[in-house]
């Protein structure tokens, strides 16, 4: 968490001074030097992209799914064909090491893998705050408000292992994977273990997939304006925008108000 | 999210058949040649740990949030040193690209970056589920429930920017930085803003980033016996144990139970 995620959008487009100040305080107060703190190669922005077909991608993840689950997945559908087309960061990238995303983080049910492996795939390639860009963190945000915004899974496997018929559509209105699994869950009548729920996630993530490499494309072609927000900017204090949920009519103000 | 997460953890541990089918379904399904997915070196597991001092560690940590906040901060306190003392695979991973788990992944509040960073680094250390080992996955499950079972921030940081009196203690009894920050602020009467909250996730930083290595220390001298626990498979839901933290009373039986 940072100051800097209260600073209106304009402010982090434009990097703002406290990013400089925060370079020049890493410069100071970090015992390691610049030299061993470098990634080399895979710490420069943005990374090499080149358009990908979305089916082709959901289609990956679909599969991918059953290999190394959601975050994975996600992760998997984008970087594995770059390291074929572009090669460069993408080959050490240790993709296959992102299978605790499932579950929402090792089971625990936190950020549903596909959108937090999205997240990851947007920061990587467009690249961090710290560079002065802003299109990936805030790339990351759209989907996740896409995600919970969204009937899912949207996207059809080309050889489903399960009938869609048997695969409802539900809306999370979050992108906590607890929630959005247990409304799933609850819709179908169908326990964890089922064929149907994991094939739901199978599609959740294809479906995923699908729409990171439509926004992507849209950045690589110069077209990307993006309707991500971070929501900690409007409330004053790190949230979803559903609220009233968990607290019911009683949302707590935060201390002090956003504007102090 | 995955089949396996609802086995025991003594099938985790053995490698269980499921592992194996998953393995042989990817060489048939995923599109892409074995050769082409693969990452190299860094898809080769553990990867090579020398045991790290804690204090140093967190420090480093303490420091590093003030440029690339909680999850990128955890990840450098190890990975940077790695880097110097090991070189190979730390080389070449995007330390700053972690910066977006910050907030609780883009100021959305889900995970906590700090016990995020956490679960990435066991698990690319000690190795994804995938190959057979379970301890990666098990001691982030360990540290998310420390995490939330633990007043923090424990560690204080030897020139700290914010005087240890106005930083108190606070237990999450959750992973989510909405939660974690949440109750904090109200402890502390303080804004999401205010320089004492951000020294606040500075030092919870800096505490979980100490502990992680206490761990790992542990495990590279054979002796780490882990306490970690997959929720999902106690659940029948991934989870956390926290339920009526958002539920009240009415937790609800997920459909069809666990054991179907």
């Amino acid at each position: 968490m940072s100051n800097n995620i209260n600073l209106s959008r304009r402010q982090i487009i434009t990097g703002a001074g406290a990013l400089s100040m925060g370079a020049v305080l890493g410069q100071i107060i970090n015992p390691l030097s610049k030299a061993e703190a470098k990634g080399g190669d895979t710490e420069k922005w943005p990374w090499p992209y080149v358009k990908l077909d979305p089916t082709q991608t959901a289609e990956i993840a679909y599969h991918e799914w059953y290999r190394i689950f959601c975050g994975g997945a996600v992760i998997s559908s984008v970087f594995s064909q770059l390291r074929e087309k572009v090669g460069g960061p993408y080959k050490s990238f240790p993709i296959d090491g992102f299978m605790f995303l499932e579950g929402g983080v090792s089971g625990w049910g936190t950020i549903c893998g596909a959108p937090m492996g999205a997240n990851l795939v947007t920061n990587l390639i467009i690249g961090p705050r710290i560079t002065g860009a802003s299109d990936g963190v805030l790339m990351g945000c759209e989907i996740l408000e896409w995600y919970g915004d969204t009937a899912l899974p949207i996207y059809v496997p080309k050889k489903p292992r399960v009938p869609t018929k048997k695969i409802p559509k539900t809306t999370s209105n979050s992108p906590l994977c607890h929630i959005s699994v247990g409304k799933w869950m609850k819709a179908a009548d169908k326990p964890l273990k089922s064929a149907e729920r994991r094939d739901r996630c199978a599609r959740v993530t294809a479906s995923v997939a699908y729409h990171l490499v439509t926004l992507l494309n849209k950045w690589k072609d110069g077209k990307y304006e993006t309707e991500g927000e971070i929501p900690s900017a409007d409330f004053g204090i790190t949230a979803q925008y559903n609220c009233e949920e968990c607290h019911g009519a009683n949302v707590p103000t935060p201390p002090g108000g956003d504007d102090e």
